[in-house]
């Protein structure tokens, strides 16, 4: 029973989280208690008339809960849950998996598929480089897993770094070969290490993702930056020129100014990465679009990112 | 003997295009010509002055003739061939391949390379269609297989619309399985079909390519939108959405409506295949740069597609 | 009554069309009903308390209701209706134009004045085109004269298409012997096609008007060109320059590429056509804007279209 | 025998106005006149290789010559006349209008039909500003019929602020009736009015028309507005609503911020001159780009007015 | 008992300012009081459900009341004053400067300040024209004095002009021999006219500011430069090229033509006070945003005029 | 005799500096030379018609010559010198500081102004940080007292950058305390090292300077920021958040992503850097554009930096 398959005037007893609460005072001194409840495929907003000083302290943001109630539609505003109980759930009656939004391979799957890629980059240099990142020893990597690659958009979960990561990195792998002249080992790795700046620029606390200080101060891109040439600076004998062109791909990476790069792409392997990592946002947008479409629904309301609405056609049987 | 290769106090005979001229009168009544000449590697101004009206004839614009001269570098305005001597070439010692840019890749690999991807499309409606259109007996596939694909920029030159909706095509199959949820069918077919326009909206007399006035006055996406909504409507039983999953490739393709797309990509595969064309234009630029660039350059100029220089490293031995 | 004429505390009682509402659950288990309510003066807010299931039975979205009560106005969110009693309204108590907004000429007029103005273009095959769009029998006629020509902003409403087209036809037609060089035939067939794309684009179901799935992946401009290029095909011996002169006033009547034209006006003719139809749609939005003027106000708020507040200075009597 | 006309290899004999020129010094000691020769029709670049100091002194930028010689195209940089002689010419042999661009109509007429147009504003407070502007006693009155009204683009010749001004509220007056609730004196005399500013900001000196250092530092919309809203202070009664809907016309006419206008038109007068000057203004770019078009040629290149070539279709004989 | 230092479950008992208000009926019959109190350091929604229609003839907006409560902090929507308690404030218990904001120096200490800066301005028709205007009899001077500088941002309070004119014209004092080339006595004059114009383009009736007709139509720029101008001319001999150096400052010192000056800065002068202006804008929207920061944070939200966050670093004690 | 006060038919006879030349091949087998010659205050073109190629090995790009000669002013191209002769400069003759642009202020006391400036900053960890950078022993003070400020627009000469960072730092010191709320001792320290990036950005080989590759491929921001967090991570105990203010100011000082700032300025002192620095670079530009204004002019060409051209108003004797 998850909210995205909701309809009008049905019953619903179910775990989920609580995204958001509101208490209102009522004449009578009791409290009106607003929600925001949700699952990993959407939230629906909730109210639970009986609901005191008490149920409130329940039920913080962030905490899972077992709710009964029921689901009814209006005309303007749409759906809303009207809650006939709600306590604290047990943390044995918890599926975290189907309350938390998460990519669609497993975790331990795409780090067996980093290893394996990373494998394949010859350059000895460039291979040091990536074990000081990315290897299961290394600072960064147990932190790296389980970043967020977003605050929204795309990817905004758990995984969700190592996963845009991984798939920037192996679309420009399987396309490095379609077009001449692009050195496959600088594209691989300024792939995987496009986006190491959001370690520092997110703070995650699940299920919120918050910008740090450091992250609005410094930015990303320059945080990612200062990170990859300090590693550098301690590796002996990194050729200055190979060191120039994987930071290239980190500082150039959002491919404009206007969108937080200090310098535009001027190489291939940049321009690749920067084209692919485009790429990945705007299909992530689709992905998470799609999660959130009603039932029978083809089109998602205005995005952003997409600038315009998007189009889900029906599939084949 | 090419002319990108050329160095100071170089001595040349060879046979090169008349890329532009201009004639200007001396005191004594005499001639002095100002020409261009090139070859697939690039153009260098030249000057004769001893060439009266006799010799003027001899070199229109777009013929191949036989020069002979020393070359000279200038401070500030770069190179010059001085010539001795210019007449019109024999068609038997002119070699076509060393005078007109072209794809690196033989016109009938990159045939073989299309006969071979459209095969591997499922869908008998999208087979039927690619058929009607690059199809052996098709009205069109020999103007397609000839065709370029811009007047400058990137491919352009003859087989150039050719190489590059294969090469868009290619990549957008090999991708189309790193990211969930694209009808890899529709994004082949329209990658292939992208830029189907072009055969109304240029015109190629080589040397020179020309816009239509059909082009500039109805653009050349809305040629092909209508080129291929017409032929589907000739195709019995061709599925409504499946037509508008194609035709939005082809309307939506330049991305944004200031780009001349009177519609924003808004489902998974017309974003795969906007994203990748652009991506192929980008790398063509780079191409095009690295031909031209100067023996010892590493830096091209300011390039208007790139928003900047293109920086090709030293490859290693 | 109307209700862009209510005033503080004013009493109730008239006929208006349910343009919103929303149920809301109290806490003694009855319904508060939050109706948005409006004819073609503009819109209220309103709400009923007691109004359970079966009183919200009685008001689907766009149904006629005849209501009771009393307005009030706020300090800060402006005025509402308080109902004392909201039923279905009879059939034979509606009066649709005081409820629905519409031009201020009556549909024949309209119809008698298009076809009066088409009677003066003299090219037979320009005659030949209009009668295959415009004529009493022609497949498209009918749709043409009922369709509107927005969602919003200017002319939203039955018989709006027909009214934009034909004025900005007759202003083209007054305008173009003042400045030199026009073809006004050209002009007056291009200002009385330019939006025929709208009848694909907009789906009417009044009082909602939505934007069709062909509208949004295709866009307006298209499916106009489309249109009027297919039956230009059927007419026998249309001029190939003079059908590429109307299709470009189609194509480039946006102005600019960001406003969805894939080619921008370079005709005299398409210039005229462009700036006049900007200008009766901004002339359009201050109509509406004046229509929803409250009483006493000399400006209207914000207005996207206008890129600022509308002004209308006191008439002298 | 008119520069526009000019074909390869034709002998040329006429008067024509110099309109640039440069020396430059042979090695024997002569001097070689390059120059650039026009008349209403366009310019041509010309050649004076025995031209020596003497000759110089004869032709002062600006000044009408007669000259003989032969005109020849070249490839790439087109067209140029090579001079046999060149004298001073004659004042009695110079038709001052087939050297400089001027109206089509006539400036007498234009006055009549100013005279005409204003006196079909009924309200006298118009009536009474515009004879303190054009009355024929007016202190501006005669600088006003004589103004050019551009550097360039449209109207850059003696009387083209009056025909600018009165062919804008020509069409004014024209449209004023197709749409509703456009208090028709207001525009008409908004229109006569709107560009009043470029008396101060333009000096001119035939053949060449500069901006002033007020016309710099105080922009034409700030010197128009001082100069009306001075004149109003002086008519006794003027109604103050009145004077701000005239000066709201001139302030706003170029309709946006960035093009200098302090605010954006926000009455249905503003909007109506301001598209009407902007739509006289892109005509008046095809007048002048049709004027300039060689013979045989239907696109003009890029003009930034435009933002795109202007294209001219052949006529019907 | 200031507003922003509110904490969760604090009594309150204090004068404040009706910043809003709506009454919402109750089904008792009874209404529900929505107000927005606020004192000079932000606002605080409040509800009080026991007030009739009474209570409510007592809070018009604008009205200082003195209320008890209880304030109380919701997980989503920020803290509320839940009001036990609401009546009129009586004339004698009103402390105007905790409820309105202010500079934060005093208006006679502003006004000292600024006659000691005019003192040092040297040039004697400068003094003439700056005595027009804040000599102590000048007819704007007292208008000057108390009005506000903005309608919000930045000193949109009583003495905002005269605080933002003063440090604007004192920064530009102290900066300009910093830079070499600097007219000083023209930039300080130019400083403390630039926003003259704001005094008819804003009628305060506080607690609100609104924009007038004449702003709204005219534009505070064109008002000013029309001001300065009129008095320029009924100063005798007073030199031309200064005043348009004057005026040249006023016209430009938004910078750029899209923020509404008609021309850009060309003088050094007009630089510094357009660059100082902008500087001291931005400095007081982080003053603004300082104020209404809620105890703990460091970031205000994001801020239109900033482009961002503003960041408050902790001070060391 | 500096080249910006040559008069039409003005003797000539001066060390200039060779900027640029281009020889040009005769009829008879001699060359003519095209030069550019240069002094601090502009440049000049010129030609020597016997100059052969043994004059030509005489003046490569950059020496100082020995011409004589005359000036010729031409009616549409300026300016040029006719030179009669031309030899290498002895070293004993050439004064460099009338050749080559650079700062009004001596170097030596500059160095002295910015050593005193640190001295009155009084936060320890800055300081030192202070120090690190530009102390006497310091590794990178050399390199900055000699770099250019930039490749053109403001500061391009040796000693620029010492210059451009010094008088926006003194600025920043002397509006410091008009403003409320700065950290005077962060503010000024940012404003010292704000452009420490282009030591590595831009290699100076007088009379040329040029962008680096690290320049190109990484930016000065980048550069600059990683240079100052390196040093910082060797201080002991310098605090974090101060040395986020410090690196913060140095990544926004470019104001907006579109001019290649990371992230935009969140701080007082972040936002009082950019904008002095950018006033200083305007009105560096003021000071070059008058430096090359011809003698009577009042008005410079457009500038790409101002946005329109710069007036130099006459000054008083």
């Amino acid at each position: 029973m998850l909210v995205r398959h909701l309809t009008d005037a049905q019953d619903f007893d179910a775990i989920v989280l609580v995204r958001d609460r509101e208490a209102r005072r009522r004449r009578d001194g009791g409290e009106s208690l607003r929600l925001v409840l949700g699952d990993r495929t959407g939230t629906v907003p909730a109210v639970l008339d009986d609901g005191g000083a008490d149920v409130a302290a329940l039920c913080p943001v962030g905490a899972p809960v077992h709710v009964t109630g029921r689901y009814a539609v209006h005309a303007r505003h749409g759906g809303r849950l009207v809650l006939r109980s709600l306590r604290a759930a047990h943390a044995d009656e918890v599926d975290w998996t189907t309350l938390l939004d998460g990519p669609p391979r497993a975790a331990a799957q795409m780090e067996a598929d980093l290893r394996e890629l990373v494998s394949t980059v010859q350059n000895a240099h460039l291979q040091a480089l990536l074990d000081a990142v990315f290897g299961p020893d290394a600072a960064t990597w147990h932190a790296f897993r389980d970043a967020p690659a977003a605050k929204r958009y795309h990817q905004a979960y758990r995984h969700g770094l190592l996963e845009h990561s991984l798939t920037v990195a192996q679309a420009v792998s399987a396309i490095s070969a379609t077009f001449p002249g692009i050195d496959r080992d600088v594209a691989v790795t300024g792939a995987l290490l496009h986006d190491i700046g959001k370690l520092e620029a997110y703070a995650s606390h699940p299920p919120t993702i918050e910008m740090t200080d450091a992250g609005k101060l410094q930015g990303e891109i320059s945080l990612g930056y200062y990170r990859v040439r300090r590693l550098i600076e301690d590796l002996p004998g990194f050729p200055e020129e190979l060191a120039a062109a994987v930071l290239h791909i980190i500082l150039s990476h959002h491919g404009l100014l206007e969108y937080g790069s200090p310098v535009v792409p001027c190489t291939r392997e940049a321009t690749l990465v920067h084209m692919i990592d485009n790429l990945g946002g705007r299909l992530g947008s689709f992905d998470r679009l799609e999660k959130e479409l009603p039932d029978g629904s083809r089109w998602s309301g205005y995005d952003r990112a997409l600038g315009g609405g998007a189009y889900f056609a029906a599939r084949a049987a």
